[in-house]
């Protein structure tokens, strides 16, 4: 991918957020990263979606240094460097403060998959970090966010191509894909998950998540060798 | 009806599905059934609304095998047809991952009868089928869960033309009626229902459904021979 | 007022609970009643919202014998003119099935007095109505609806026009005003209330009611003589 | 600031809590202070936002006298003066009804700092007064208002730049800021901090705040000296 279509999918991702609701005025970021070319586009940090524009993008390597762009990248850079340098096939990585999953965050609760419509994105539980601890916090904030959602996913042997999502204990979502448009639905469809399974808990406390077997089922029909939804 | 008429009113109802914000992404399906014709007109799969069209629904027989077009059938397919081989009258399904009727799904548990919201649509509270089995959902798990759903209402004795709705566990809510453009209504009443009741208890653990008299009556002021509402 | 001019007040009346969206499909209906001339004007039966038309109101006398219009009126046209007949100053009559006050209607519970916003528009808490008898829901269904409001009212010593707003047990609310459009904010406001006292409680069970001083200060602060808001 | 300069700022404060949705019909007020001049430009009361004009905010001075403008202040215009007396750096003061704060002051709980979202803006939990007392409402109630929120920050050792928003009991939300539009975006956050607060609660009950490690470092990274977010 050339650079300007790298910055064009990283805004029209970025949009998106605001078209679908996830998020107020500038409390979310997309990035993508084309990792032949080693570039990185991001938001720039704290501009409004109604200012941003494909050139607004920044630019940057995965060290962290600018490449091209006058505006800081998001402030949340380390923690999407941190994610490209570990989770080595993702592609893109997004952040909002959506409100329904941030209230698991703040709860420090996994997201059960207590359904189809959760099965059919995600493989198992929405996984929660641990909080982070003060000297975590203190010092290199962002890329420690990061780190914790790596040790997470390692402690769980999560594979994070299965679970493109993570939540951030007391903070929100992260999420990624292959591009930044399947970062972002990523987090529309945890942001309904996590709305759908909140009102499960409240009709049925207790309630148990689905079988295996339709885990399974659902995952699988959409993803992998024998996925047969869609047009093929 | 001609097939021309037919795929134009099922094309409608797939799009009035977004209009009433019941679905996102491709996350629906209905379709509706010629009878006389012998002819199912259904949405094809994975197509986002936005780029839907009459002329790209799919016609098949109720065998499931194409009569018309080039893109496949919904994934949900054999569960339309398992239905419309089994509730004779029916000349329409529908299929959502609405947000409140799926937390009642989610959760396990019938909808009661709350109130007369409920009561001038349903005849009764809104069953919900078992849990699929592992050996229903491994093999033919579509078509299983038409099956699972005619179980439900042959055990129950209950009869399709007046709960026209049923929220399959652990997934979600199937609808139906004489036409696609019923079947979408019923969902639109279903998902309102589905949140009134949820409220109700929330401010009344334990508040019991209304009466079979309340319940009588505003059935059928709205349906049979003795209906008085509207303009007849 | 002349009848072009009631029709028209009815009419807008009847849109703006569609505006705000506090009816789906036909679900609610506004009256309005020329005390003077005798007239009632009332939206008739079963009829969209983007159908309706002030020529479409139907006028009729407090006996409920239609003057003029070719449509049937309200299926509740009979509770309207019961609360007329009974609440002799009130000039008009909304009922919907808006989301909220109905989880109130249907956990039977009145509404309390838990804050301002309440006590700026309602005098006390909103009183729910008994469940209806099995006797007065067989016959005469709608014009005992109209009753048990008005007993509850009796029994209660509540002024109507001093808490313009009922909740019918297992059913929803119904409201009035001087004109059309004050019985529309009344549902408006009910709504609001009733989304608020909701959620009042679960953040904190056994939440007790506004003191009698705050709520006399903030009713008398827009009603009656001393009354000091807006521009008098 | 010129008077101009003043009114137009505070009429686009008000008309962005109606574009936000946070006020329905004239619920909700907001005014700016020029500390300079001496001049508080305030909207004016029970006036529909669609009527607003910058040309009808009402300009007074800081003991309440109405220097231009022929409509009536606020009715809660006491409330802001007694604020801007007594917080000396604070440039405008808003007001509303929104739906989920006042959840909480309805609930007489003061709003936990349970995550980021609401560490970026407040720099701890957001408090809420005590009830007001009879003798409080039954005179110069409005002013008692203001009263009673400055008693609250006294009591509390509570800086009001670093937490620019209070609950009062009973009644609602009051927010401020630097200027009409910080005001308003501070009430922005607050009912999203609320909203999510809750659901917080409703997931896991008893869920204790992040740590003061994780609230320094949001607020500090976004306010103060050594802020980092953003364009600087």
């Amino acid at each position: 991918m050339k650079s300007p279509e790298l910055r064009e999918s990283v805004y029209q991702a970025n949009m998106e957020l605001d078209r679908r609701k996830l998020v107020i005025y500038s409390w979310g970021n997309v990035s993508a990263f084309d990792r032949e070319a080693g570039v990185i586009a991001i938001k720039p940090s704290g501009v409004a979606y109604k200012d941003l524009h494909p050139d607004k993008m920044v630019l940057l390597n995965i060290d962290g240094n600018v490449l091209e762009g006058d505006l800081n990248p998001s402030s949340d850079t380390q923690t999407h460097l941190e994610l490209y340098r570990n989770f080595k096939t993702i592609g893109a990585v997004c952040h909002t403060h959506s409100v329904h999953a941030v209230m698991w965050a703040q709860a420090c609760q996994e997201i059960p998959c207590f359904g189809t419509t959760h099965a059919d994105f995600y493989y198992g539980p929405i996984p929660v970090t641990d909080p982070m601890r003060t000297e975590e916090i203190k010092s290199e904030y962002e890329r420690n966010t990061g780190k914790v959602i790596v040790r997470r996913f390692m402690k769980g042997h999560i594979d994070p191509e299965q679970m493109p999502a993570v939540l951030v204990a007391g903070h929100g979502p992260f999420t990624w894909g292959s591009t930044a448009a399947k970062a972002v639905e990523a987090m529309v469809v945890l942001e309904e998950v996590a709305q759908m399974a909140m009102g499960t808990l409240q009709i049925h406390t207790g309630q148990e998540p689905i079988s295996q077997a339709l885990l399974d089922k659902h995952y699988l029909r959409k993803h992998g060798k024998t996925a047969y939804y869609g047009q093929r």
